[in-house]
């Protein structure tokens, strides 16, 4: 029987603001929207923490038997505007090669976050669509919306018309914000403005002369508004109503709210049944920001190439770091609380290596050990169905480990029935590697290869020494069996690797 | 000075059929385009070897200090139908999730191969444009192939019209065909055709109901002609006329013959100076088919599952092999083929580590020697300047190893100056892991460290047994310092690594 039909997931709905059982519109099969990065800057570590989460998210559904349709977009819609002041060079720029080229720079920034991704070990998204890869879709949506009455066109730009939409439907639902409140804390603040209210938002903009991306549309020349991306993809690839949109909590509003909003607004319906947020992080204690140089990037960290932190982390090591913590908490980022989760990754490996190495022994059946064994793997289960609850996961993953150690004797677990053996080590490796997305990083190891290969030089060289000559030969031939030549030069004796 | 300054290439261009001297049109800015794959089945070896062999080309160009702007796509507009003979299941399926979507189906083999191209230590592309994300695009073109004359609508499909092109252009000028050949060779088999002439080709197709990929148009719901993603892209990023435009040698006719005819039709130019064509690849002396299963796939090829094979080759061994024949010779795959060159890129990468950890000594000045040492470098350049030549270029390598190898003498490179020596180290090591992209692939060492380990663990049982207390515990001591741990049990004694 599929895992997921004796599972029930209790999932923290922003929209409702408390948890609530998810039940998917069509099961098995589920859709899924997180907002992606926009690869006009480094990848971001609090994104990376972002789709480490949901990537947990998508591997547990998995795990649990639903097909997921996974959508992560790419935004890379990029504001790069012609540099005006480059003077004489600027001039003679005129051929299309020498121009700044927008999709140049997103792609850098596009292979940096994949290399992130995948070192993380993220699996990929079902579909990863660019914003610039769906602009007739969000023509059409935009011009769905005019339509339908609930945006208007202004000197070649077109906004969303919040206060008329309120009317009828609720802006602020998600965000839990209230509509005069947005209206008044706004009103006075862009006299200028070409909008009917400060609240309304655009979704089509009309570009300015040296603004580089630019399509046709209806009404001129312009770029898509940035709420618009994710509500024409998700439309796209999941349908007007979907279940769950993920994304950073900085994205409730007001991305996600303007979402809802265009949703309604051209497919008159609300788009996705739950909404999940993550939280923030923050490192040595303090909120990330740029102005004030507390940053720490995924690469740096995984390179020790800041002095945020105290030495390199292995992004596995950062992966289980990360879910340490439940989505929905801050984390903060410190060498002593990674250099513990280095410590907690390496004990967990560890009894992977322990458990995946030992066979089926039959031994004194023991009903509470048994007993205990399978409480634990079923209370692996119920966190995981718990709103995704990584850390109590971890927590009883710990204690299996604890009672597995107890138990291990001579190569056997004494006590556990063979059903339940089979159990631990197929629900063990699936939680571990399967839904938590943990793998045994491959250890480097040419220093200890050296240093072993140096000492049996070494004593070789005495047996010499000692005229021992059947041990030197020995520790000659069966190195070379082993694919390890050495030779004997001036210099001492050095060593090759077939 | 950038070398590109002193470095003149000669390459051979297919318009031409000969080679010439490469002159950028607005150096040191390069476009190249090359075509991609189409990502609705498993990444190909015969793509494989061309995108290493243009990554090659990109390598050197960057190497020489051009900017080169490379533009490689990913075609995804796939055919997919529904499948109308799924009956009750069919009736079902009405929720955009539970249907098919070609762009699920992209992603999974997009996915595989840049996993592939990755591992072939190939350079991403400066744009990886899709052909879905450039629908306007591909629609303004053909807009203005219709408006200048060169194509004409018919029930919802517009056509390339080939004899009016030829009229004033060369419709074959690139393929050597003849336009008149073409037509008596196609006319009778299209009978039913809706095209004014056979040898017309459809640069906007009507999509069949079935059909799901399909976007709005000004002649209704349809999607572009495979030939005009090219075109278009080409024409987006890297102008109406740009430089070098590569790809294998089956794309030469119809593919790039129509890119010329469109570029010259909508842009009024011809839309590339160069083009590049790389040759077929065998298997076994026998043609690469899938209807004979004489087929292997690169992943096939690097984890050894294949019958076709006779073992599992690394990438690196892979991409050596493939650069140990010229790009427009065929080249044919075989156990005792790659086996060779298994051979010769461990002695290169054994060259490379030598040379890497040799410092500068002063040693008697030997004119004849280090004159010899800068004639093999020099060689090297005009090797690959003469169209890329790796063969001789890795041949020029090789002698410079056997060079190497004869005046190496504890550890310094005999009768050098320290000038030649200093561009030995550099070149070498820009020509082996730049410009041909060979990485010294990580060995993974767990086997013989298992073994190195295992027999210091029986040395010091040994001398255990003798009571030889000062060895056993140096061997422990000693291995504890390297950070290996060994633990005694009464089954023997074990070790962990920390």
């Amino acid at each position: 029987m599929d895992k997921y039909k004796s599972n029930r997931i209790q999932l923290f709905n922003s929209l409702k603001g408390e948890k609530e059982e998810f039940i998917p519109i069509n099961a098995p099969h589920i859709g899924m929207y997180v907002c992606g990065p926009t690869v006009y800057s480094n990848a971001h570590l609090g994104n990376a923490r972002t789709f480490v989460s949901f990537d947990v998210v998508y591997r547990y559904l998995l795990f649990l038997g639903y097909k997921v349709r996974y959508v992560r977009n790419i935004t890379d819609v990029g504001h790069l505007v012609d540099d005006a002041d480059e003077g004489e060079d600027k001039l003679a720029k005129t051929a299309k090669i020498e121009q700044l080229e927008p999709m140049e720079v997103a792609q850098k920034y596009t292979v940096e976050f994949r290399k992130v991704m995948q070192m993380l070990n993220a699996l990929p998204p079902s579909i990863e669509p660019t914003a610039t890869g769906h602009i007739i879709e969000q023509i059409e949506m935009v011009q769905s919306i005019l339509d339908n009455g609930l945006a208007y066109e202004m000197n070649g730009s077109v906004y969303f018309d919040v206060l008329k939409y309120n009317e009828k439907l609720n802006y602020g639902e998600l965000s839990g914000r209230n509509i005069e409140e947005l209206y008044e804390g706004t009103r006075t603040l862009d006299a200028q403005d070409e909008k009917k209210n400060a609240v309304d938002f655009a979704i089509w903009k009309k570009a300015a002369p040296e603004h580089i991306m630019r399509w046709n549309s209806p009404w001129g020349e312009g770029f898509p508004g940035w709420h618009l991306e994710c509500s024409a993809m998700g439309t796209k690839y999941l349908g007007k109503k979907f279940d769950i949109h993920g994304g950073g909590m900085d994205l409730k509003f007001p991305h996600h709210e303007c979402e809802i909003a265009q949703g309604n607004a051209a497919n008159g319906e609300s788009p996705v049944n739950y909404w999940l947020h993550t939280n923030m992080l923050t490192l040595n204690g303090q909120r990330m920001s740029k102005s004030t140089g507390n940053t720490l990037l995924p690469l740096e960290l995984f390179y020790g190439a800041s002095d945020k932190i105290d030495k390199a982390y292995a992004p596995m090591v950062v992966r289980f770091f990360m879910l340490q913590a439940h989505y929905r908490s801050t984390l903060d980022f410190s060498g002593a609380a990674l250099q513990a989760a280095e410590k907690g990754y390496k004990k967990l490996m560890a009894a992977l290596r322990l458990l995946n190495g030992i066979a089926y022994q039959e031994t004194e059946f023991s009903e509470r050990d048994d007993l205990e064994i399978v409480k634990l793997l079923d209370s692996c289960y119920e966190f995981m169905n718990d709103d995704f609850n990584t850390p109590r996961t971890i927590a009883a993953l710990f204690e299996i480990v604890a009672k597995v150690n107890g138990i291990c004797k001579n190569n056997a677990l004494v006590g556990l029935s063979k059903k339940t053996f089979g159990r631990l080590q197929e629900d063990f490796n699936g939680l571990v590697t399967q839904v938590l997305g943990l793998s045994d990083q491959q250890k480097d190891n040419q220093d200890q290869l050296d240093g072993t290969i140096g000492m049996l030089i070494d004593l070789r060289t005495e047996a010499k020494n000692e005229k021992n000559w059947s041990m030197s030969d020995a520790i000659r031939d069966q190195l070379k069996e082993i694919g390890i030549q050495l030779k004997d030069g001036k210099e001492g004796t050095s060593y090759s690797i077939e």
